[in-house]
């Protein structure tokens, strides 16, 4: 037996205990967490200068050197969302429901955690504490694997969390390892029959190589291509105001606009504003051939760009009919993530947000908005564009199953099958 | 394109629309259904007698032609079932939250359909009807594959459900489509693009043959070992009818009982007691060491027989020092489908419900209970061990997932991220 499935055979015991914890054993782990965070801070400011040092020798895009650091106010950052997250209420052992059978017969349905989850994070080391508390939070074991540039930063962050942990009791023991090779990781996706869920966050591709090499179920968003509909009646200020919020507030974001959809009665009206705010930020517009009759000097969009998620300052441009095409081309080629419209007409918002298939139908409002903390989750565990267990910002809700408990009093089915008895299935709560 | 890709394209088109039908359209076409199911019965019976004929020219098992058979009974049992179904609560377009994000920003959790959903089931042609039945009362597309032996039953059953959905309106077209052959199953696994959920109901080995070679979600259960812990104060005729009842009432189910637990001190008295009556439906017992110092003439339990599902009147048995063995023994082993405890000692049942991991943990009451008819579900799509989604016997809950709607008044990002607003997470419902 490799010393990985021993670890996972651990946890997988282990598993069991963290799930009758009480709610203040749980808390009192991540008070700890936060107090050891704060008492070793400069430790962690080391280390991941260490690790910044390292990235830059190695010609890091800016971009990312900026994902990986972790500074004073970062660190206070990670505090306040882990004192934050005590105060959330305990997602496990809720009951979530009480039927009567039959007399002395009670069934009781009630949340408990998912058991071994397995995250596989980008360079950004806040998402170890963020993740790892969140599943603290709801009685989970996690097994780690973060970016290799934050090699030491998330094992500084990964010591502090097990330390903290294991001095409230033994309970916590083998509930959270990091693993440090992708090797490590390829041998972890075999293990479905210790671990029960694994969170890719990353790319496309790197999602879709995870679900290609393991039956562990997978929780994560393939492609975040959001869109925007500017219906025919919308204001024209607030449509570019909206449009150039989901596009540029922040393009590497799953939740950042892809594909802008007009109505083809305003975009005469509404482009040419649209285009002199995108100019501010260079934005490149791809648009089809009615959308090139309008803004001069635009790129071409082909078939592929509906289908692009571009993570970039690009947007392609479509000119649609009405609200039923606009449905139409998202429901073809978008990835389920988020999709907004600007209208006044309630009907058209009203179907939108009926026919729309994807985890967030907004209306009058910027796509951006989707995002675990805004949606006040505390932190997100990450976004799901899959149509089981969570979709969209997944927080501590997602990170909870429930498990179905039958108290009887020597009652067996034969006299149910017979006729003898009946069932009277009254919900009680 | 394949004409199943057409078809499947179709059904994920359909899709949207189905999840703005409302509960009274969809009882309609339910109402249709079980109106269609009695004015045809004579020809299901002549088709499902066809059937018969050929499986009895292939010598097909008793157990399996009781189950291929569709009389009268079983199809009137299927329209009440299907009555039933018209009974229960639209599972969609539930409410599930409401958040004030911030003034006019208003976040809604709400209810609604997976989408298209795959479902391959065994030769009980019964299964169609309630599969799609509960499909539609959800607002799913379903695309079905029953058992080779019951194909006439199956062609007569589908297009009848088609027919009468199609009555009521077009919204129902390309909602429900049978697959003939095994080709079209291997064809189906690979759009994962189109369908969003497979339920395979069939053997572990099915099971692993679907998770193997498909991306899409699987929801199924690989294997039913379910235990039973008799403790050391268990009344004996109590546990005798228990055990009785869990391992014989029905053995081929899978929550029937495969590994029975015998508390040291009750051992010596209960196992004679149960023997006399397992022995009435000669019931082979592997036992471990101190078993067979207790009963004469058992087979030796192996290893494997720990892990084994035997469906059929066979049980092993292993004598344990304490309840902690006995969850200790069942998390290692067992396949979190359902395990009981028979005792009369509160704590050890607090405990055995709260560390036993497994889809239904049971207090003095037979492992066959578990089941979605017994649960007050109606009906079920199948059993889940999966420890995402549903767990246990799903039903209408399982069918569905949520979308978030996000209603604004213009709100952008860059409002909140600049610290000129700040969200107020009010919930509202």
């Amino acid at each position: 037996m490799s010393d990985l499935e021993q670890i996972l055979m651990k946890m997988k015991k282990q598993s069991a205990l963290l799930a009758s914890l009480s709610g203040d054993t749980k808390n009192l782990a991540l008070r700890k967490i936060a107090d050891n965070l704060r008492k070793n801070k400069a430790r962690i400011i080391e280390e991941n200068l260490s690790d910044i040092k390292i990235a830059q020798s190695e010609n890091l895009q800016d971009t990312l050197l900026k994902r990986l650091l972790l500074d004073d106010k970062k660190i206070e950052g990670l505090i306040e969302g882990v004192e934050d997250l005590i105060k959330l209420e305990d997602p496990t052992n809720k009951i979530l429901a009480v039927t009567e059978l039959d007399k002395g017969l009670v069934l009781t349905k009630k949340s408990v955690p998912i058991g071994v989850i397995g995250v596989i994070f980008e360079s950004r080391p806040d998402a170890l504490i963020q993740i790892s508390t969140l599943c603290i939070k709801s009685g989970n074991c996690v097994i780690l694997k973060g970016g290799r540039e934050a090699a030491r930063t998330n094992r500084i962050l990964a010591d502090i969390v097990v330390e903290s942990i294991e001095s409230v009791g033994e309970e916590f023991e083998n509930s959270l390892y990091l693993l440090e090779t992708r090797e490590e990781v390829s041998a972890m996706l075999k293990y479905d029959k210790y671990i029960n869920l694994v969170i890719p966050r990353g790319s496309n591709q790197f999602v879709s190589y995870i679900k290609k090499n393991s039956l562990i179920p997978v929780l994560g968003h393939a492609d975040g291509i959001c869109h925007l509909y500017v219906d025919s009646d919308a204001d024209i200020d607030t449509a570019v105001e909206i449009t150039f919020d989901s596009k540029t507030q922040y393009v590497a974001a799953c939740n950042a606009l892809e594909t802008l959809l007009v109505n083809e009665t305003i975009a005469g009206k509404f482009l040419p504003a649209l285009k002199r705010e995108l100019d501010k930020k260079d934005v490149v517009i791809k648009g089809d051939k009615k959308t090139k009759e309008i803004l001069k000097d635009v790129e071409d969009a082909t078939e592929e760009d509906w289908s692009t998620e571009y993570l970039d300052y690009i947007l392609s441009i479509k000119i649609v009919k009405n609200v039923d095409e606009a449905i139409e081309h998202i429901n073809k080629y978008g990835s389920g993530h988020t999709d907004s419209i600007v209208s006044k007409n309630s009907k058209n918002c009203d179907k939108f947000t009926a026919l729309v298939d994807s985890a967030g139908a907004f209306v009058n409002c910027s796509t951006r908005f989707s995002d675990g903390f805004r949606y006040g989750f505390g932190a997100e565990v990450g976004i799901s564009t899959n149509k089981i267990h969570a979709r969209g910002p997944v927080g501590l809700d997602g990170l909870v199953i429930y498990k179905y408990i039958l108290q009887g009093e020597s009652h067996i089915v034969e006299d149910y099958s017979s006729g003898k008895k009946k069932f009277v299935h009254r919900e009680i709560s």
